[in-house]
């Protein structure tokens, strides 16, 4: 007999493989990732049948070892450099695996090379590749986050002894949330202000030893621990910190930038621009564009292929039939869902363009060309915000789609949930991050104003208060990709000339900026979804072979979008409040459309089970079974004590029954 | 010197007392609750300090030793019947202390005196009291939720032994989420195919003992299980259960609706109504509007009390002052939080007009008039589907503007979003029951074209079909809340013409709904916003001494709510797309406005810190020594194991020095 799924996947005919290889950019590229996907899940160490129901100390313990694990399976395999760092990728993106030594291979192997001189650079990279140094990056404290220039660790230059002195004066000094710093890191990347004599000379970078080498004891002064359970993120160890008088060498502060002399003296280098100090995080914005994309990917996944499989209620169209309904077959399950399944091939193929560009801005900036960057910015900042916006929130949305068995753990969805979650708040609150994107734009209109030329991508730009389109659009029109870039960027310059006109009043930028934060808030949207509504665009007319999948995604994608913040639209002109029925008739009929090729789409992410490790997510779709055998992993139905006669009935029991003697 | 919090409550000249008053109904309510909680908090097993630190084990056990401590308590203080079950519902109101007991407490007391008849009730209500026999609702199975019909349970009389035989054919057939089946309760109510001489006569209840009363040994072809982690609610213990030929006699079937006899005859009761058999959901639905208003009231106490004190970013209006902004003080933070305590006091003062009206409709039921159920049926499903999500969304967003602090257990938020969460699911997924409200709403449509006279709450729909306001309306006719009144109405009767519309094409009322299912939802939410608004505006309007701060929140409310839907309004033709600017101008000005009273606006709701259990909603805002000494709590601040060294660092070492010895 034919499995349900199966039964689905042979209603499209399009091949889930070509897919894989459109958002993954190449067949290499899939074949590489299921090499190395394979090389982990081949060692019985990477089983998680059991992962729900281990503790938190449990669950780092087991990530811990996983990250050893792949590193020495790296090793065995010889695997390049590259391939070192994409296997541990791989590893992160096993659900519930994100792990404390990402931000080792990651930020902290980034961080190195752009804060650090090359001197510096040689002596400790070979020590982090060997793994005899983990290091961490400790920005955020207790009482500071967003506003990095209010950090209060001190880094005191002592000229006695060439040393500079780390201290933490508060209790809100202390360095709390930095990932590894708990219990996994043994140095870390500390932001502290330099005081030179006294003088304050604002936030810097400095090498901490935090633990010895040997024994991992903590050093002298530096006192560590665990900020506690959270949501999700349960592999890793973020810690807080508190210093007490650390002394470092003086070669340990961050020296590419900026260096401190042995008299003392602060001295600029001239060579390498400021912006090298933040574009860690830029790039790490960036890549978390195509992570979220395939987050949600995960998410859609599990909740389509569970609503093709789940049966519920009879087709009232079909009175005869006493067969069950797929949920999927449902008006309201496909508003919910299929386009959910359209922002995540949306964000992917906007990821892959992106870290395309991150490639060429890196390179751009080592050799000191900082034309892109002011983009860069714009761009790094909003996708980070909408991007994981529309990610976080679709995740919770393909939960409750599940009904009830979307709360257990073993489907999957809660921890998917959890690991993604933080992208909203960490690398930039979203709605103060916002602000960023917000400012860069009004720079790049500055300058266009000012008679300088408009970036190649920022183009359309030179429309700002054309008043464009006057007439409502027919059916056939609302259905074509040139008119949903239209109408996306009219809504944006719309929005940034409203912005435009308020900033003329206002005493600075920053106060313009500050008291119109909701405005800046929703431009940095606009402006994001038009650099979504391109690249999808631009990828579907890329595409041949697929384009009668990805054409409907496309259109779903932007129509579903226009509904959902319709008001704007309208408020700028390029919609009448009179189209919304040709709008949401054409929504109807591409949900109708992309229906039978939904589980193949989702097939197209090209998750094995491992990674999805999700009761409702199977592929073969027999999501009873595996929640029953799931939930015969809980200790506590292997446990036969009697809580509740115990410690409840028997209680109460005799606490009536003395009463009624005491009568 | 004055606290933080002290100064904001300085800002305002309003009572939080007399707030407290209005929100909870009455002084004397007030004064009671308070007793009832000090009753619980004097003793020391609810203490909750190391909570967020205990495994599910460890969750349960705790929370079913609070239910036996709290009945005898108020066996022990001689509080009435009426204060007893009070006392289980506080409890049950300390955050993450939701437990299995009161669905005993609560829904299976309710169960017992709706569907069985008096004789059968004079048998176990008094067992049920002495927590003798402690009861669950055994609806749900595996593959079975939203429809009913759909069950697949069965209940086979046995005439030769005047018994049922309750069976699980099946795996999907398997009981499977119902709270307190796993490990407390020892009878279930459970739902059945009734088959009486081969023939089916539909889902019926009866009475099934799970355990022995005394060694609470799980009787004979009763195999009981816990479903594995989920969610939030650590405490309940949502079981399966799987029948295996278990008899129980005749007389266990809920029989005040239809009764089977000796002979094995199928008898209805002509004197009771069969609605009486989904009554009970109908009242627990009722019951959350209150306690979802309440959660996200305490949701917006702790992110509001934490952003007053919370201090980030400098002021670019005052760029000499070197002290920092409470975050509170960003447009974009205000519109984030304050729309959702107005949403909040809107929702709990909604809840009391609507318990009030599940008194007097369950006493209409039990004299059989049923005049006021199809507005009861579209108002409970309607507001259940509306608080529910503005309730679970709004804590999310609430935990969100708490920025990374809110991501920690012991900010509370996240415990209390998994506390509220399973809300859109459970008592009818909200999809689902939103095609409920559409269905009573087009009934009562149907019945007043035909004449009938509208329901008193239902005046307002005899305007459908008729254009009403053609002009734009100025800043000040945008704050009157007549204007709110009729606009709510007028998008709710846009959206209903359209869907009598399309319902006359459409072979059944059944298909009708089904191919226009979103539509469906979004009335059902429109025709919700209608009974919130409305209720807020009338308890506006009878408050006095507090009409300063209701008025512009109710103000804020209702144009918030207008803003996040503005393209549904405009599409219905009561807001010009030119109008939200004044729209957004007074929403700002509202802020603005209520800002100076948001603290004591939370102070209103009467949280003890207690209940709240929220390191970042203290009353006195020392967050910062409260999170620090929050994290002292946990286990892994006090192991000093070294996973990363010995799991991590030392294998790798290893590794890599045997490879250079092979070379």
């Amino acid at each position: 007999m034919v499995s349900l799924l199966d039964a689905e996947r042979r209603k499209s005919q399009v091949s889930a493989r070509e897919l894989a290889y459109v958002l993954h950019q190449s067949k290499s590229n899939v074949e590489k990732l299921e090499y190395l996907e394979n090389l982990l899940v081949q060692d019985p160490l990477f089983n998680h049948e059991t992962m729900n129901y281990l503790t938190r100390g449990e669950q780092y313990k087991r990530a811990t070892q996983m990250a050893g694990r792949a590193e020495i399976i790296a090793h065995r395999n010889n695997l390049s450099e590259e391939d070192t760092a994409l296997l541990h990728v791989v590893l992160q993106t096993f659900t519930s695996c994100p792990s404390s030594t990402a931000l080792h291979t990651g930020m902290f192997f980034k961080n190195l090379g752009l804060l650090f001189t090359d001197d510096q650079q040689s002596k400790w990279m070979a020590m982090a590749k060997q793994w005899r140094m983990v290091g961490c990056y400790a920005q955020t404290e207790l009482g500071h986050g967003s506003n990095v220039r209010g950090l209060e660790t001190t880094a005191t230059y002592i000229p006695a002894t060439d040393e500079f002195e780390i201290h933490s004066p508060t209790l809100t000094s202390m360095k709390w949330w930095p990932g590894a710093l708990a219990r996994t890191a043994n140095f870390a990347v500390v932001y502290a202000r330099l005081l030179l004599h006294g003088k304050d000379y604002g936030v810097h970078n400095f090498m901490v030893q935090l633990r010895d080498l040997e024994t991992h004891e903590p050093m002298r002064g530096v006192k560590l621990g665990d900020v506690g359970p959270k949501i999700g993120f349960n592999n890793v160890d973020n810690g807080y910190c508190k210093f007490h008088q650390v002394r470092i060498p003086r070669e340990q502060m961050g020296m590419r930038v900026s260096m401190v002399t042995r008299e003392g003296k602060y001295v600029k280098n001239s060579g390498v621009p400021q912006e090298v100090l933040y574009f860690t995080m830029l790039q790490t914005r960036m890549t978390y564009v195509r992570s979220s994309g395939l987050a949600l990917g995960k998410a859609c996944t599990i909740s389509i292929r569970y609503s093709a499989v789940r049966k519920q209620g009879y087709d009232a169209n079909n009175p005869n039939s006493k067969e069950e309904l797929s949920v999927l077959d449902y008006q309201t399950q496909q508003y919910r869902l299929l386009p959910l399944l359209a922002a995540a091939y949306a964000i992917v193929l906007t990821g892959n363009q992106v870290d395309s560009f991150s490639l060429v801005l890196a390179d751009q900036i080592k050799r000191g060309d900082l034309s892109k960057l002011q983009v860069g910015h714009a761009m790094s900042c909003g996708l980070k915000v909408l991007t994981s916006d529309l990610a976080c929130n679709g995740i919770e949305t393909c939960r409750r789609a599940c009904g009830g068995h979307g709360y257990l753990l073993s489907s999957g969805l809660p921890i998917l949930l959890g690991d993604i979650l933080q992208t909203v708040t960490a690398e930039g609150e979203n709605f103060v991050l916002s602000q960023q994107t917000a400012r860069a734009l009004l720079k790049i209109h500055d300058q266009f104003r000012s008679g300088a030329d408009l970036p190649e991508e920022m183009q359309f730009m030179a429309n700002i208060g054309k008043s464009r389109y006057t007439q409502t659009r027919d059916k056939q029109q609302w259905l074509g990709l040139d008119t949903y870039v239209e109408i996306f960027q009219q809504r944006f310059l719309h929005l940034l000339n409203n912005l435009v006109s308020k900033m003329s009043s206002a005493p600075s930028i920053a106060a313009g900026i500050q008291n119109n934060s909701m405005l800046c808030y929703k431009l940095a949207n606009a402006y994001t979804y038009v650099v979504l509504v391109n690249n999808f665009v631009a990828s579907v007319r890329s595409s041949t072979a697929l384009l009668p999948v990805l054409q409907p995604l496309c259109q779903l994608f932007a129509l579903t979008q226009l509904e959902a913040n319709a008001g704007e639209f309208m408020e700028s002109g390029c919609v009448f409040p009179n189209e919304m029925p040709i709008i949401r008739a054409n929504i109807e009929e591409l949900l109708k459309l992309i229906r039978p090729h939904a589980v193949t789409l989702v097939d197209g992410f090209n998750f094995s089970d491992h990674l999805l490790n999700s009761t409702l997510g199977r592929y073969d779709g027999n999501v009873y079974e595996a929640l029953y055998e799931s939930a015969q992993h809980d200790p506590l139905n292997h446990s036969s004590d009697k809580v509740a006669l115990h410690e409840l009935l028997l209680p109460i029991r005799d606490e009536i029954s003395k009463s009624k003697s005491r009568l």
